[in-house]
């Protein structure tokens, strides 16, 4: 027999897995279930979710709304990272970690014993849900069903939810595992699991934050953005909060057939999967950063930021966010932009971003070459002693292998 | 008075610089003006030339076909190791070191005491033939005329012109500087000094290797390549040299509008630069290529050749290809491609290049979760004891901090 | 009950753990057990193996000598690299691949249809033997007893022994954990664990390679090695296979107290461990060969491939040997060793190696500015246009503050 | 003619140079001359400074006591990185930025239109001197006489003074090219030249700030230290200021001959140069620390920081203090050195840094396996799961290649 609890908190979405879970975790456990749902954005999932989870047998649901906090301090500290996995914008990556937070919050709260997730055994999720769990509540126990249960397919679940009287409203076969927030949503499964099929973006219902760029308007749309320290603070001249762009944007964007990206990523835990992602958005607003950083950070700080962007993406990815390297790196990100700060204008066009204009006070370009006149700030003579240094290794290498051949007949290897 | 010289080779391209700089290193110098010019590609450009370089005074004028060996040994290296400098593809930086070596090649057979080019003091070109020479001749004198010469504006080289009856077809006032080969050409100057301008790529005659994604047609053109080991050999089916598939791809990349970037990029000389590039069939077979990786590489290597990859993009902008490090990162990248072979299909529309499919014998998805059954390969079960260590250090740092709190009343550093 | 198999192949050293497994093995499973040792240094510990694992209830032992392929195929690479994790030269981590290796071919000649190793479940060698077996048997069934059997204890493995009337020699209390071969010994365990406790290195009995700086003694050894393309082939100016070389400065680094390492090292499953390393010869090795690189490197290709040391340590201590990106990094490396050829002449002297002489053919230092006369090749005026182009970026900025600050009463951020 | 100043500020030590510059660079541009001397810990150089630079000329002299702001802010962030660039402590590197912004506060107090340094045209200081003061004055006017003077010899310069009373006590021939601080002694020149030869360690004199190995005292000295977020606060039990901490070490460490470097090192401006360094109490300092950080810092924030450390040492030695990475890397190492707090003990014996004994009440060793229960953190179970997924991809290569030979008769290319 199981070990028992008194009282277990539910990472709840309303959803077939999570739906089943509240009879089983009480049948299995014996323990009262607390519902939570961490609202970042899923919109419409969660109307009529408190009934919903009563009926099914939690004692109570809280929804946490969580998409102001979220935004600034989990999706802005990644833009200004320019942080992205394997292109991949990681909006569950991020997401996932807020919510665990809040629920292992309640779950002190509550003086709950266990927490559970549904997160599947081959998954990037059940990771980040656990690792933040253990950040928080490290003595907490975790209850993660999908590992060991015996409703290991949809069809088991689906009859145990019929004989245990919840309602569903699935469609059951053509369903596409989806996760949504207010960032992107995530497609994967079905005939997107063999990367040799085309996925069905121009197919009706497919995409759902925007159209394809087949079937966006003919008419380009501009936008100006305008950052404090690389942080979007106004859109079209109108000041907003982040959240608030992040939105408009999502409408501007996916109009537009921005922030498609198909692709075979490689999952922590081993495995490839193939997810096509809509970010619309999100990719305007770091292709809009990624704009003004051009101008504003120095060459040396731009290119160490592409690397440090890479192990950013990685621990985000990973779950790692509530981790000393992760909050280490975004101190060096926030040190970098202190400067990002102007304007970027651009236009969205069937799936295009192009650029039409960047400024900022703090310019590396603008107030450089161009404004001060030649002799204050660049002599073309220098090059030359420039050219002579930088080359020198090489041409050293070159002068000995000249003398070792000369004199002893071998050859330096060759660097062709 | 200047060091005089018998024989200068000089780097020649037809252009206003480098044929004032024919009869100018005569009356400088004293010398035998030995021209060359190296085919990569940049075409009409080299129509007319060799009655162009003796009239001016060179006693020679050397065509030398670059095309093949630019593909194969520069740029199907740098496609393979993914290279993008700051997203610029390279088309410039590659083609200097392959050119400068090859006028080291006959400037030793001319015997020749000098070599001249015409690249300005504030760029990045001056760099890459300097480098190149100094690799293979050393002892070479360089002659770099715009770094000190008197005709250091357009209007004194014109002017120059006229009084020594060099025949110039120049529109006196809307030239960009433009650079041009199989691979790419660039814009710089003019109106896109100033970033906060658009570059005006619906502007009739701007864009040379095709069109701006407004203008592309309506409907999608599909291709598909073969890669071997990383290599493109085929198109459409069709068994094609690299060379032949990069022309192939310039014209349907440069009618569907792909390959446009407009950037602020960072030269080595330590200042800003803006450029727009078109590089139509290049962009195409970096996106196809890293397609192909996406399921013949495992996520380590993958994620390690993301950051060689940064580095070799570096040393190609700088002009340093000949070199050991240069050198020891192509045997990375080629080791890595040892699996790198299948079809990629994809869709080119106003823009977007769309995937439509991928497929390798050695894929590491398709042959993955979905082929073995879940018993042979992934036990979900096994995903709690990867978490449980993957999360150890978390864990432990926070049973610390929990310990240290009820002993000491101290608290980690947090890691929020 | 245990699933059965007909034929387990056990890594068997002869120490308790594998003495006892031979009989468990038996009983659990109702195999035949064929016992393998991979001779890989550890001397003495072969002696009256046979009898003893025949004795036990082996069917058969092989005892392999490894020796020649180890130092060939994993240390040297290793050395060339200059990988070191956390300081620690990878004794046991670059053994245990070699074996893995061999036990994968036995086991496929001998038809067995299991693998059974004894290391324990908290440690890093079960990753490196399971990974290498994964890589050449990924069908294969691998046992790990420790990480479930009930003789989870030392005394419950001497009381089954005792029952099971295998011989022991064992000292009840004072034994550290140790792993010896040719490239090192390890102690780990009991006192060591805290590591408040200094290391008891002048102990009778506890150091075996070699003494500690202490009671080294008072006159330095000087030796000299020769490498060829960074491997090392002659000691003392007398031609030796690197195996021999290696033997050979583990008596001189023992006798002069060299290459001691204790250290806190985070292992690949999440905890840290502390642990004490003897590592003569190899210290010594590493040290002759990053001072020939000194002068045979160039600074990019030398800064570089610290880098990879880091990344190649990583996946030679995560037991990663057999796996595409430490192929790609070797091919990376071996590039690198082109020139890294000549002769180190050093000191040995109480725990202190004392560089006394370093030159190579491809010198990059002796035929530098010593040789060339300065016209050839350093002019100091060349260095103000170096400092002014490599300084560029720092004073547009600082202008660009100082206009900012005139125009509009704003500062950049300090760099401070 | 050359142009001419009205004041000009001289970087002054008082040696040969420095001295020589005063009526030279009053003969060569009519100026008065402001003396600086920085003091970072040179001691006796600084004697009878004011009076020499009076006689020769000057009209001023500061000593500016920057002894306490070096530490701090230059030498401790530098530890706290854990910054070495190939192995040399950076001593004279992170001094130059210090004095060079010293310098242009007392020119822009005092309204002078230049500065001069007396820095070879060869070496790294220069680069160091000039890019601070451009970060600082952008617009001043710089003056490296050594890049273009006629005085291009010692024997040059010693005539010149003797020519115009320049008091000298100079020893003509044996001289080392030194610099000397609170930090390290560095030897350059003469027979160091070749390294081929010997330092001459034991040479009475050679060493100022502690003996060779060789003469070191037959028993160690043990020493403690306590840190502070990374910061040394506390030797041997006695409160101190990091600055006079590392007076101690010096005299502590020099006197056990710790701190030795005999080094080939990669300058900036592209040549190899040889040193000898003497860094005793910083090679403690480093040790110590790192020490400490193998139990408070995880893993991956070590490893990470370990990148990090190359990094910030090339900036540190290039010069570029002052840049905005610099400032953004410092930011990354500051947030990880939030539990770096512990004691550490070490034995200095002979050359030898031998640790004793590490705590911390953050430690993630001491409060990790060892306390907690093996329930509670560590399941020995755990690791199959960990090694099936982190060996998943090797697995799933090794199946695929299996399956190809048997399907198509190819092979995976080998990972050996």
């Amino acid at each position: 027999m199981k070990k028992q609890y008194k009282k277990i908190v539910l990472a709840y979405s309303g959803g077939l897995d999570t739906s089943v879970l509240i009879p089983w975790l009480k049948e299995n456990y014996g323990a009262e279930i607390i519902a939570v749902s961490g609202n970042v954005g899923q919109a419409s999932e969660l109307e009529g979710l408190e009934e919903k989870a009563l009926k099914t047998g939690a004692s109570k649901l809280y929804i946490e709304d969580l998409q102001e906090e979220f935004v600034n301090d989990y999706v802005i500290p990644t833009v200004k990272a320019g942080a992205a996995y394997e292109k991949y914008l990681l909006g569950t990556s991020f997401a996932r970690p807020i919510i665990a937070k809040r629920i292992v919050e309640i779950a002190k709260k509550e003086g709950a014993d266990a927490i559970c997730h549904g997160c599947t055994g081959k998954g990037n999720d059940q990771v980040r849900f656990e690792l933040a769990i253990k950040a928080f509540a490290p003595e907490m126990d975790i209850i993660a069903p999908w590992r060991f249960w015996e409703l290991n397919s949809r069809e088991k679940e689906i009859e145990y939810a019929e004989k245990h009287n919840i309602p569903l409203k699935i469609n059951k076969e053509t369903n596409y595992s989806k996760d949504k927030n207010l960032w992107h949503l995530s497609h994967e499964g079905l005939d997107l699991e063999d990367p040799a099929n085309e996925a069905p973006i121009q197919k009706p219902g497919f995409l759902e934050l925007g159209v394809s760029p087949y079937d966006a308007p003919d008419t380009p749309t501009k936008i100006s953005l305008h950052f404090e320290k690389g942080i979007p603070v106004s859109l079209n001249g109108e000041e907003m909060k982040p959240l608030d762009i992040i939105l408009k944007l999502n409408e501007l964007g996916g109009a537009n057939g921005i922030g498609l990206l198909d692709v075979v990523e490689n999952r922590l835990v081993g495995m490839k999967s193939r997810g096509v992602y809509e970010t619309p958005g999100g990719t305007i607003l770091y292709a809009a950063h990624e704009k003004l950083e051009e101008i504003t950070l120095d060459k040396e700080t731009a290119h160490y930021k592409q690397q440090v962007a890479l192990k950013f993406a990685d621990l985000v990815y990973n779950g790692q966010w509530y981790t000393p390297l992760r909050k280490a790196l975004s101190a060096f990100v926030d040190s970098t932009q202190e400067t990002v700060t102007g304007d970027v204008t651009l236009k969205l066009y069937k799936g295009n971003i192009i650029p039409c204009s960047v400024t900022s006070p703090f310019s590396l370009y603008s107030s450089g070459m161009a404004t001060f006149d030649e002799d204050d700030c660049y002599n073309q003579s220098d090059s030359e002693g420039f050219i002579n240094l930088f080359g020198l290794p090489l041409k050293v290498r070159a002068l000995n292998d000249k003398e070792l051949f000369e004199k002893e007949g071998i050859h330096f290897p060759s660097v062709e």
